[in-house]
């Protein structure tokens, strides 16, 4: 046997907490690596792993009264108990003493962040984590930049200094694990909603099913 | 002044109606020249379009007890009142009886088509339509190919017998016409859900009025 | 009703003949506007479709003891009894007199083409074709060219003379008509072999099926 | 000498109008088939026609108190003798009765348009003015769509009302016609303005012919 | 048989004449829908055309003391005997008497054309050409524009006006037709020059040959 | 000379076995950072690579009577002797301690491995056994996510642990090593079958050489 | 808590100067990795950093009088302070005793460095820069190449050596860190004038809150 | 001042050594990341490499008899003098002695690579010589693969090794150092020649200086 290697440093749902950052109405129109379909779609899905996955969740915001905007209502639905930590000015979100608070209070030691714009907001506050010791995970999926080419510079930036850039598929298997495990059918509903071309799959799959059984002689099916 | 120049054909609200054309969820995992996000969104919008503008609509499927499978529960429920009709065979949906029947009984003269995939369901349909007399406008968004080479071959062959091909949001334009027509009303929410930009362009000028509002000393505000 | 509108020239199996032009070995290192792995799918896709509908089939080469080379083993056998149609010069394969006949001997008056070069040996070919007044139909999917531009440019200039761009599966799909005709049989050794997204659709599709029975109580299952 | 071919419709500086149609600043965050640098670069070169070769300009806008808002204040510090034609429904302007007396009010035959959303206010009006027996001519460097299929799309629809889609500089050249017109000083400020390659070509031409004659003998220099 | 159908216009060697328009190493500068290396390659095929075929020639050049700059000295060494028509302000070459008197003094009723830029000079001189009744076939490959989607609206353009859009290879498809004429001999080295796969090709077949020859006992190779 | 630089650490026969991780025709239809003929190749290739050099081979599968689906039957056929690890819930095989102890059984230390998706299954899996010690080479053309850009992320996760990221032709060539090894004569095949430029290549020159020989007089060739 | 991470370096407005590397005129002609309008928008943002900061900064040139040219007027007139660094040969501004000389007059740490071309005069200059041991900053948006993959091969170069490869954003932002700072007003006029999809958001929101007081009974309006 | 960074290793005309790997006529045939006329444009610039700048130079080949083919005359032509080492089966060109053997005979440590394809005859090679503690820069512009990824990828496991990926100009410009350099003199040829669009500036300037001295009196111009 070979020596150990490098250390696998993967999410685990009893260390980690959400974070949903500037995912705001106005800087939403500003993205374009995604197209604004795609782009919805994931900064929900986004949202949505903080309840399918019970982790705790921080919302922050920058000057959300001026052109950046409030955040979408859908995301505030799907946590009605957190409360918006709202930057009047920082940047980067780890020089407000209130995120900062938010983020200790979580008591958790894995972030799995996104937002937007991803060279600013996001790799800012991620570079600032990753140097305070904490293990982050950057969902690529949810964060949004200028164009591509400055979404890639960022996410290289975040990689050198020990960031993961993860799919939010990933981010969902690694804390899933095991698709018996109850927290499992967490995550049915984020493939169906999230994951089109997963949710057609898992259809096929059941109408198929459901089509067989229905040509046996009636009273035969389970 | 010059002479009269050909004719615009334009999309009328009173001489239209809506096909869904094997939306169904075993084609649509064969659909590459979207992106499964954008597909869906446009699908379930074009679903919506008979909805909103009040446009009867036929919805037909091919072998739907096989691998091609149902119409996605969400479009059925989007018309509770139409009866699906289900080919066994007919690759192109006039050559079915019923769906021709279907198509006459709408009694009207324009059809808003798509379907999967572009270059078989749609084009078929739509080249016999328009050999029939009807007037044809494909809804290029909710149609959907296995590339998208396949896709601007069928719409350029659809294109040479004067089917007009449109984008979802142009059709909507062209049978709402004004602002301030009542039917409008119907066009808002379709936007909301459907064209996220839009969307978040709507909000942001919302937020900014509430704002501003919001800042008078109170009492004053409308 | 309005009046009658232009004719849908549609694929007719009794009409239709299948022409397969200079798919020869050096010739197919020439093409780049598709994949290597995805334009030997759609040639020999092409090759089949003379077999799976029984059309008759002219294979003509261009000097293939030159640079050129043979045309590939594979579609030979599928062609037993074809003789090919041997240029040793002509680039048209029309100015050809062997080629002539060959057609001619068809019968026919639709004739279904791809070949390599697309601007050259495919669109000489099919404008000579359609100034005769046959009816043409190119399968896109299977002429390739030094670059898609080039493709591009070919196939606008074939539309201008009235010829048709289609897919395979669209000629396929077209030829075939509806899926309960015996000649549908045929069709599925073609999608399962050069349509992997449909062949994994159908075999998902059986899979589930015989999932569904087997976990019926034994004895039961259909 | 064979025959006389078809007519060469060509923009003439006597006939032309140009229109600006919606673009709005609130519009403007919905294009993405151009980057936003190209885009306003394109939108404000669109603008910057009427002025460089005089040509009457009719500029409108829909429900600009809404989202959409008001036309960017670069846009009518160029025409500030212009009346900007608010309309405060009709998608088609023209559909209004003022746009339409504007239009009129210019005495011309030939119209340059541009718009935001191409599919929609550009393809809309253009389909009208060529009905009316109007040359059209669409700039579609200055319109812009949700993204560039749906703009393929409208521009495919226009082109089959014999519209011609022309890049800003085809424009500016069919208008100027002669490097030697006087016309043609109004053109080159436009280049080095909006034209970003042409103004270092000329400027790297300027500065070598510049420095060749600084390396001579003082005084002897033309 | 089918009746006659549409005209099939071919490149005949004896009917056509070539034109080089504006490759000036200023306008040179400009192009971007081809990398450089690809533009180079295809504007010093175009003027080896006129050689390959005999061919007579036109040479035009537009204010080519300012910034558009000489034509490349390779272009001119190709066609020693070519007296250039230096347009001192004509855009549309046709507007310039010097020019059209080159023209008819080519005595051809073929004009196989490139320019830069393909939307400015290409386009406006072809469709003069074709208003004259000219037949016109531009080679794609050798006109540049600043960008693609301005190439492909102006090669539309002139589409609609009959114009046919080809590759380099197929002109020198259509001019040579036989691969046993005397003429072809002249193909070969275009070949070899300009198509480096097409070279490559050739190559490894005339080396494969040389190494069977070679691999027999000596004295017996042919 | 310069010091020892760091080391090559090369696939080595001797050392290798072959992963086929969750290559299940459910899955299979999630894949679109290639096209599905590509794809389908190179699993099929990816597979071949254990026979082609006799290298112990593990086929695992994730729930595969649900969705997910079988093993295509090609595959399987290709390793009779190999008995599927079927896990029921873990996402990482990994975490299955029937998988870990195939694994083990195997011997081997270097693992050659692809899968569905990339992200996901692969990705997991690979940095586990990083983790452990063993070195991990990724087969990059036989992995297949959502999206390229879910592909990319992954491949630099992977990366950074020190897994080694390779095309299919390169984990081949470092197997084989030398083309007279008795090992290469496995490669021809692989080349012919999944590697089409190869293929025609390879064809080419043997009909070159054929040709020669066929050229002498009879009786002369080798 | 978990030990404290990899610092993050982050840019530090005491700290650094601005370098303008080889913005020349010619060379702004060799530069194809972005478009020529987007290019010229971001090589004037560069430049307006060290105005809107207060940066110290260097202006470099290489041998101007020749074909590189001098630089754009309308970065001198940004800086009419600054002297530019004229080098007669370095190709590596790092070589020239005079740059040295002007790069420790500013007496910072920190570099934000862009230039022309990116794999050459960017590339070698920050190599050096950082081998001296500052901390440097390469501004991709302002660094041109011939292709863009020479320029993705350039910045993996400059990350191995610890360079940061940053958007003109990410700098801006990463230089004001808070909106509320003073400096913060001199990043609004940048986001007018150089983003522009910024600046029709700040324009519209302003638009709408104009436009929600205008609607307030006059007199009420703050 | 900061402490010394990470050492910058340049290329250095006195270590460097130029390989040329494997640019065979049939493998030529096989690349597909850059287009044809561009990459035999980068291989020959390639090979130039070692006669502008005098660096040993040694050239070798893969089983050259065979499909692989002989190097393109135009190479063997620029290095009369070197003996091609042609391996009759080692895939790395490091595991053949005669090779090795012709390594050292260079006496660099430095050693300019590229070759065919990227992911297997580059980079195995270039592997081994980083091992053996070589400094290896790859030429990437004249390295070519069966498809963009696998290159991206197979440069990505380069550097990892500490290889560093260069362009053609940054390794001539790394090697020349200095415009006013005697070796720069042979710079300029490899521009004119494989640059095209550094040619045309050049060729534009020198055109802009003889116009303005042509335009002075007679007898004044210098």
């Amino acid at each position: 046997m070979t020596p150990r290697g490098p250390k696998y440093v993967r999410l685990d749902i009893d260390k980690a907490a959400l974070l949903i950052v500037d995912h705001q109405i106005g800087l939403l129109q500003l993205v374009r690596d995604y197209s604004p379909e795609e782009f919805r779609n994931n900064v929900f899905a986004h949202a949505t792993l903080g309840n399918a996955f019970g982790l705790p969740t921080v919302i922050t915001t920058s000057t959300e009264t001026g052109p950046n905007g409030p955040v979408p209502q859908e995301i505030l639905d799907l946590h009605p108990e957190v409360t918006v930590v709202s930057r009047s000015g920082e940047i980067n979100a780890w020089d407000s003493p209130e995120f900062r608070a938010a983020i200790r209070a979580t008591g958790k030691t894995q972030f799995i962040i996104a937002g937007i714009v991803t060279d600013v907001c996001t790799a800012f506050l991620a570079l600032s984590l990753a140097e305070e010791g904490y293990e982050v995970f950057a969902n690529d999926d949810a964060s949004g930049a200028f164009n591509k080419r400055a979404a890639d510079a960022a996410n290289d930036r975040m990689r050198a200094a020990g960031i993961q850039i993860l799919s939010m598929f990933a981010i969902a298997g690694e804390l899933a694990r095991d698709w018996r495990s109850p927290i499992f059918a967490e995550v049915i509903p984020i493939v169906d909603k999230y994951i089109p071309s997963g949710s057609w799959l898992f259809r096929s799959h059941a109408a198929a099913q459901a089509g067989a059984k229905a040509a046996l002689p009636s009273g035969l099916a389970a």
